[in-house]
């Protein structure tokens, strides 16, 4: 194994490497052509409209300003400058309790690697004679620091099982009190917010298919019998995917419109044409301007029949729908209660916020639910155990044999010298590299299939599958040599009590590997997260390219939110890691307290300039953060059992079994003391927010407030979406205000055509989820109880009296 | 082992022994003298008064008629005549369900029986040579009518593979049956009750402290603020440890009041005295009688004192309460919902029937309660793994060396031959013999010490325990060789792949055991469950001894409710047992065919005549039954497939692999389904319930109605206690108008001197549950919002203003 000499240099080349990282960063986003990428919160905040050293014409592109070079590492005190309450306001509760993982890690790691270092180095160098648990092991320097050094049988052990006491005991103390804390702030966050929709609303499954009457009529029947005093009204969701896939052609023909009329800007003297045969390959030579005008005024027609005829089908209306009360409490009440006597019909559950609703998931029936999650259960067990089967069999045909046999042609090619040794060397691993890369996204289809309602919950669940994965297979697929189908076959077959020893001697041993891991994953990997290369690139493609107005440049830059499913995962990897190897090979600890410093400085500055959250939960991800460290302290206290019994320290196993028990019952309690913060809203908090309203709003229109606030966003017209989403982000104004304001914006689509209007398909509106793929069944939301308002005046009721048409417009 | 033979032999004995029994009951129970201890339920019902044969002397004790001698198995017809209708009227749900269980048993098992003896007997039988797994095993017929018979690798064992898929989806779709069956008949059964006081009434614990403000006032305020339109009135709970002591010593008084009251009647001429020094042993001669009727006077004023402490004293309020609400949507939105930010405080629960609560388990503080649960959870771990080290020691201090050592001046009878022999065989057994009669004590001081509300919940907790117990001591201990700790030792280093086989191996080794378990326990134990050997003799000692007026008699009769913690978990090891054998020895099955039809007979007949309900849970019980037939169905077929791959039939694994997923799937959408009829109460009914009680009874006086309902036991007189229990159990009348009937018996109390007065103490109430040892702490149970009228007028005003105070009334 390493030596301690290895060690520092491998600390060199990744200290070096995460240097030229920060170097490059720092050069590249003081140049105000990169504004856009690395300060993208900014804008979309309304804190800043362009880049903000301007002058000449190079200035617009190059920071000449020599000064700021000198400064390059400004950035960090820039980071910490803002406190968490301006952190909440700026980018939301998530964020900022997200940091506070990063903080928790330096808060729990700070002490133990000072205790750790001073106690136990001395007492595993000092033991003497270094022992060797089999002969053919390699001696390292960083094993005389670590546990394997002391003798078998030695008293010394009681030092570590104390430590290991102190330990868990200050772990579970700084838990306790970080879950304190996120739950008051996530109280006290939820306090304060303004009225929104998804206090009032709830979230209805499983509508019961009354014969002789429509959705809409049981449901108003059933909630103003069972809820007389507070109901208010409800908004049905239909089934629409016909008018999304009309909608998704009409954009790609929008597209093609938008192609061909730069490109006559670009050259006003040649006028597109295009043949209207096959594939544009044949048939008759057309103004392919003209052509797609045309193309594009038939399809709306074709649209707006599809949505009348959404609208007119009672067959088109899921059995799903939002059910909003007129007040918090009554919706606290309808959420937390079963309503009807059959439990698989009227489900009730809190609706997700507007934005983060996942649409395509409302229409899954009940019983079909348990079946999902079985099947993907199975499935992520089968994942997680066996993924080197496919992988190893994709690699067994992606050999060079295998390519000749499938395409002989290639043989010449092949056969070459140099060609041949790089895919003898590149074949192999590709299939695992693409498995690897694609992995966060095939998780989180899974997720999808089980069904959860709100994107929030895709992505807790997604990062639960890939923490199972990550545990399994990094960590302990690290130690304990062979593929996890392997050690899952060797365990089976092995007594359980065996299993903590297997493990558990082999955890010394790879405390370089781990430390190498550290540096390489966590130093240089949080380096290029600031970075930011492939967002760059991509910014400035797309800026070549594509980009014509201001709103197809914010489009662009449109950073996303922090990618949770992964972030987390690998978070609490590094905190399994600490844990495990605080009393066995307390020399990794410091490289640990690296990763969390720096990450959190990395982070923080990316969360305040960066990224703009895509939904907000509250925090609601800190239960798991929490149980999945209460996880990684059970089972480093199994491990360090399953050590010291092959130490022959036997008498210590009373010592260390009951800490588990301890551990447990402790995570019980925080279960039952804070969980209920995170997953129902006390009635107390509910009437409060209630009276307050009352008294200082006591003729608040609610209907009107919640009129459309579950309308499906693919049924809106995209100045109304946006408007929507900046209302609900920032702003949170009044609903009521603002809807004489959105009708005012449908009145503006119909009547004039801004310019920007041509461009205004180029991306997607970050509403909509699906990363790649098109939705396969998206559903169309509408407002049942304003059933005959929707069916006379649609978005597009300009056509019916306006003068100009769509053709018109440009 | 045992041949068809020794079974016959076997069986014939338990049959003779059962069919003793049977006559024994047959004769006794139409002896006038004795019809109290067979037909208590239709005394307690009101349906008689005396026996119904009468006439002479001789035959008010003795049955003269002959006639019915001859027809002495007509109990069997009679039992079975009752329809299930009219046995919830009689009996209650509970009981009515509970006899589902066995019909649901004989559902299951007569169809498998069949098919596993007409194809699984031919194919085993058929297959020729027997193979033995090792030489030592003993050749028995039984074996080669099992699967053992079976020849290696034979394709014979696709035969029984198919039978358990048939099987288990045979049982699962019987299951499916029933849970709806059963969840239809308890919404039925809660929908067509009357008004009753736990309908409108939520339990809240952890109400918390507020200084400057009392436990009445905040949650006064915080019910009030909280729900302002359903909030009716809430009922304090009071500390009342000194009271419920002063109660039980005036107790011990006035029995000996009685007795010497008693002893005068039968000696008018001689007058009873007594010395007043220390234990009646020296001091003044007084007249007894006198004496303890000053005695008691004294008591009385001192309780009285008490009892104005504890209603003064703002300390003594414990920090429960029973809140009540005008609808029962309001109670039913109060104890689904959360109440307060902190999850630890005003806990909410649906409050248990009014004779169902545990009083002194209502002062337990939230933490406590998880301590306690983990500490309770451990020890019976413990006790169902170790309980045979404690009685080891005990059985090694109990031998005779022992016996000499502590008591030396025993030697010489201790040496006399039959003494000594005597012991031998009989001190060691004793230990053990002591335990297994006392362990449903132990489990049931166990389940009370976890702090449940409820006597039902602890009954349930208690059944659970005794299920492990008997599934690791009965069914894995006698299959295995060993003890329990002896068999977790290994387990603990064994494979986990390789325990279904150690186990799977012996199964059929087995069977033989097992049938003769089955006879004993099932036949000749439930026919002696009909004889009732031990209430007969102790009515008849109550009767000649301490019966003095009608009251008592009925209180000596008084035969309690079904013994659920000891008659389920036996009742599911017998669905065990059939679900394990029917495919390895399907000659056991029709031997529990036997049983569930005799048990069911003499249940139904219990039930009928017998016993009567303390409590009525709604069937609460049936989610546990279910799920532990479930838990048997995966037993088996993991014990299958054990089996089968030491019979190298590795090639079914695949197929047997699949059907615990299956079963487990199954499982999960049940809970989902059925389970929240057990454990919540819809809106939809409690508002249709609500709906209908406003159209029938607009001006119902709910306030007087729920007044007192939940009163503690000990904080009334008995005979208020005994009316309202007769109250709630059978004629369920309105509350408000027997309100009235109270304050007159009240009255009645204070102003005349009834005869039965004198007896009143001799046999506790039955609504206390603590079977043998005094309450160390009983809370007082008050009405806080009837405070002033409690302080004005407690049960015993009428010493104060009445004429004849308690030393005259005799």
């Amino acid at each position: 194994m390493a030596t301690l000499g290895d060690i520092g240099v491998s600390a060199l080349i990744n200290i070096l490497s995460a240097f030229a990282f920060l170097l490059a960063f720092a050069l590249l986003r003081i140049q105000p052509i990169n504004d856009r990428v690395y300060f993208p919160k900014w804008y979309i905040n309304g804190g800043r409209a362009s880049p903000r050293r301007g002058g000449n014409f190079v200035a617009k592109f190059v920071n000449l300003d020599f000064k700021t070079y000198l400064t390059f590492l400004n950035w960090m005190p820039q980071a910490l400058k803002m406190s968490e309450t301006e952190l909440i306001n700026h980018a939301g509760l998530d964020s900022a309790v997200f940091l506070r993982i990063y903080t928790l890690g330096l808060k729990i790691f700070v002490p133990i690697t000072v205790v750790a270092l001073v106690i136990l180095i001395p007492v595993n160098v000092s033991s003497g004679t270094l022992f060797f648990l089999r002969k053919e092991l390699v001696v390292s320097d960083i094993d005389k620091l670590s546990i394997s050094n002391v003798r078998p049988e030695s008293i010394r052990f009681f030092v570590h099982i104390g430590l290991e006491y102190l330990f868990t005991f200050w772990i579970c103390f700084m838990l306790y009190k970080e879950y304190d804390n996120v739950a008051t702030m996530r109280l006290h966050f939820l306090a304060s917010e303004c009225r929104r929709a998804e206090q009032f609303t709830v979230a209805v499954r499983n509508v019961p298919q009354i014969s002789g009457r429509t959705i809409a009529d049981s449901l108003d029947h059933f909630f103003k019998t069972n809820h007389p005093d507070t109901y208010l009204c409800h908004q049905a969701v239909y089934n629409a995917n016909k008018f999304a896939r009309l909608v998704r052609k009409r954009e790609r023909l929008q597209n093609w419109l938008d192609y061909h009329q730069l490109k006559f800007e670009r050259h006003p003297e040649k006028r597109p044409t295009k043949k209207i045969g096959f594939l544009g390959l044949w048939g008759e030579n057309v103004n392919s301007i003209d052509f797609y005008k045309q193309q594009i005024k038939e399809f709306d027609k074709q649209m707006e029949l599809e949505r009348q005829k959404v609208l007119n089908d009672s067959k088109s209306i899921l059995p799903v729908a939002f059910v909003s009360f007129k007040s918090r409490w009554g919706a606290a009440v309808c959420a937390q209660t079963q309503q009807s006597k059959n439990p698989t019909l009227w489900l009730t559950d809190w609706a997700p916020e507007p934005r983060d609703v996942y649409w395509r998931n409302l229409a899954i029936p009940f019983v079909s639910l348990t079946i999902r999650k079985t099947i993907i259960s199975i499935s992520v067990f089968a994942l997680v155990f066996f993924y080197m089967i496919p992988i190893a069999f994709v690699q067994s045909l992606a050999n060079l044999e295998g390519l000749e046999r499938v395409a002989p042609f290639l043989r010449p090619v092949i056969e070459l010298g140099f060609i041949k040794s790089f895919l003898q060397g590149f074949l192999p691993g590709l299939a695992l590299k693409i498995f690897l890369y694609i992995l966060p996204t095939i998780l989180m289809i899974m997720s999808k299939i089980e069904g959860h309602m709100a994107i929030s919950t895709l992505e807790r669940r997604a990062s639960a599958k890939y923490y199972y994965f990550m545990l399994v297979n990094v960590f302990l697929g690290s130690i304990v040599t062979g593929t996890a189908f392997q050690q899952l076959h060797s365990f089976l077959h092995q007594p359980p009590t065996q299993i903590p020893r297997t493990i558990g001697v082999s955890i010394p041993m790879k405390a370089t590997f781990f430390i190498t891991y550290i540096m390489v994953d966590g130093w240089a990997g949080i380096a290029g997260e600031i970075l930011r290369l492939k967002p760059l690139v991509i910014f400035h493609l797309k800026n070549m390219f594509l980009v014509k107005t201001e709103r197809d440049r914010e489009k662009a830059m449109d950073p996303g939110s922090v990618d949770y499913p992964e972030t987390l995962p690998s978070l609490q990897l590094y905190f399994l890691l600490g844990i495990v190897y605080a009393v066995v090979t307390p020399i990794l600890l410091p490289f640990i307290l690296v990763f969390f410093a720096f990450a959190y400085l990395v982070y923080r500055h990316q969360i305040i300039n960066v990224y703009n959250p895509r939904y907000e939960s509250g925090a609601a991800f800190w239960p798991h953060v929490h149980s999945r460290i209460i996880a990684s302290l059970l089972i480093s206290q199994l491990l360090l059992l399953g050590l010291l019994s092959t130490k022959k320290a036997a008498n210590s196993t009373p010592l260390l079994v009951i800490l588990p028990v301890l551990t447990l019952s402790f995570h019980k309690y925080c279960k039952s003391r804070f969980e209920p913060a995170f997953r129902k809203y006390p009635l107390e908090e509910a009437m409060a927010k209630d009276l307050m309203d009352r008294t200082t709003e006591p003729d608040i229109n609610l209907k009107a407030f919640l009129a459309d606030a579950y309308l499906h966003p693919i049924f809106r017209t995209f100045e109304e979406e946006e408007m929507v989403e900046v209302r609900v982000d920032k702003v949170r104004v009044d609903r009521h205000q603002t809807n004489a304001e959105t009708a005012q914006t449908r009145e503006d689509f119909s009547s004039s055509s801004p310019p920007h209007h041509v461009h205004r398909h180029s991306s997607p509106p970050h509403h909509s989820y699906q990363p790649t793929s098109p939705p396969q069944d998206v559903y169309l939301h509408g407002i049942a109880s304003q059933y005959e308002y929707n069916l006379s005046s649609p978005p597009h009721y300009g056509y019916h009296y306006e003068a100009e048409p769509w053709t018109s417009r440009d």
